[in-house]
């Protein structure tokens, strides 16, 4: 595996190879990445994945600075997995000049769900995914479901912008209990880390009631945040949303996904479930 | 030469070529534009031509509706120039939704100069670009040096975004008299066609007066500004600027442009000279 920090190099190698599946991270890598490399590896011939904290995409007050830096690990586990390139610029080869000038502005999705809590967080994320896109050249790229919110965001910037790029979206990943994996899971304390699950198992909550036919979604939302405050989370949101487009759930939609982001102790967590009612 | 209307047939032919030089126009198809033909040529050894008048970059109340539709006669010029490909996408192929979601959002210079008078025109125009290059995937891609700001704007985005594409200016075309060659000229009358050099002029006393020594710059555009509105014009500014960066002129710049905006009846032209003072 060739680890590469500049643009100049990194440009070079992708001048000698065809066919190259990219994930983008911000290092810190567990199984969830794990997956998104072997789903990258089954869908081209070259896979190159980037690890780059990406200043634009944090808020005031946000963990930029204790964000986890482990690249050492992260090369070795990618090694390991026979990835072609570890990209790994630092911040002044992406931002030269300290700042970023040109946005890549998404639509008013960008300010619900995550984007009220977190403003300008995606269009710092659709800015660096843009600029690596066009440094990788990649023919495919690997997004966790996770992060369902930014995967309906790049699926959006990539379609509008014309960019030719297949967009893979990837299963989450769960620790043993439910737990979505996370590079904030190492935030929590022991304690924490045992109760975080209740997030996931809330959204589970309400993907039953939906497969038994509920379609009111306020009130099955308003129970969820409530069980969760009365547990000593301070809630985001929960909501219920298309799948497809993020619009708020209209009785007659099918293809939904329950998403939710709320805070336990100093961490914030997020995760979702989507539900196909269609097969029903 | 191709006429391609798809994006479709676009990428097939895109994936059977290397080395690729792009020109993206709004047709009606004037000597300037040829040039641009020309340097492409030059650059690489295909060449694609776009025509699309792009609705995103006119304001409320410009001349969407009537900027000039030629296609067949700039097919006609364009084949005899050996073109290898005409791309000449309706609507709904660039926006299938009938909006634009994701802008390509420029830096505050968007709203200088002739941004002031157009807004949103730049965004506008980034994002189509954008679009295009990423349908074209050109190594190079030309722009004439009559839209100065244009160039400017785009310049910074492909250094911002990282895009992998080397960017031509090319020199403004002038009829005999000096008028730069512009599509929006076929709307002067003949004697406001007559008339319509006098901008030019103006520039090149302004320029004159930069080599003679002087660097009293707001002096030199008030001038120019009372000059012109004496002679009928209706200006939207004229303007001394760093030729690199555009920002407002300073006294030891040496690589100046002198741009202007004015209105001559009806009808909106502008104009640039660049003056070097580092050569003298």
């Amino acid at each position: 595996m060739k680890i590469i920090h500049t643009i100049k190099e990194l440009r070079e190698w992708r001048n000698s190879v065809q066919d190259v599946a990219f994930v983008p991270t911000m290092g810190n890598l567990h199984n969830g990445h794990l997956s998104l490399v072997a789903h990258a590896k089954q869908a081209a011939k070259h896979v190159v994945v980037s690890v780059f904290v990406n200043r634009i995409q944090f808020g005031e007050g946000e963990d930029f600075d204790q964000y986890p830096r482990t690249l050492e690990q992260d090369a070795e586990k990618l090694a390991k997995l026979d990835v072609d390139v570890l990209f790994a610029p630092d911040e002044r080869e992406l931002y030269p000049n300290g700042v970023q000038n040109y946005f890549v502005e998404p639509p008013a999705l960008q300010n619900e769900l995550c984007g009220a809590f977190r403003p300008n967080h995606f269009r710092g994320v659709t800015t660096v995914v843009s600029k690596l896109f066009h440094l990788v050249e990649p023919n495919v790229a690997c997004f966790g479901k996770k992060d369902y919110q930014q995967l309906t965001i790049i699926r959006g910037m990539v379609a509008d912008l014309n960019m030719n790029i297949r967009i893979i979206g990837v299963p989450i990943e769960r620790d043993a209990d439910g737990l979505a994996l996370s590079s904030r899971n190492q935030y929590l304390s022991t304690d924490e880390h045992a109760a975080a699950v209740f997030l996931y198992q809330q959204l589970q909550h309400i993907a039953q009631q939906l497969r038994s036919g509920s379609r009111d979604f306020t009130v099955l939302e308003q129970a969820a945040t409530q069980t969760l405050t009365q547990h000593n989370w301070r809630v985001d949101y929960v909501s219920i949303r298309d799948a497809g487009s993020l619009n708020t759930a209209q009785t007659q939609d099918t293809k939904l996904v329950i998403l939710a982001a709320a805070h336990l102790g100093k961490t914030r967590l997020i995760d979702n479930i989507e539900v196909d009612l269609s097969a029903a």
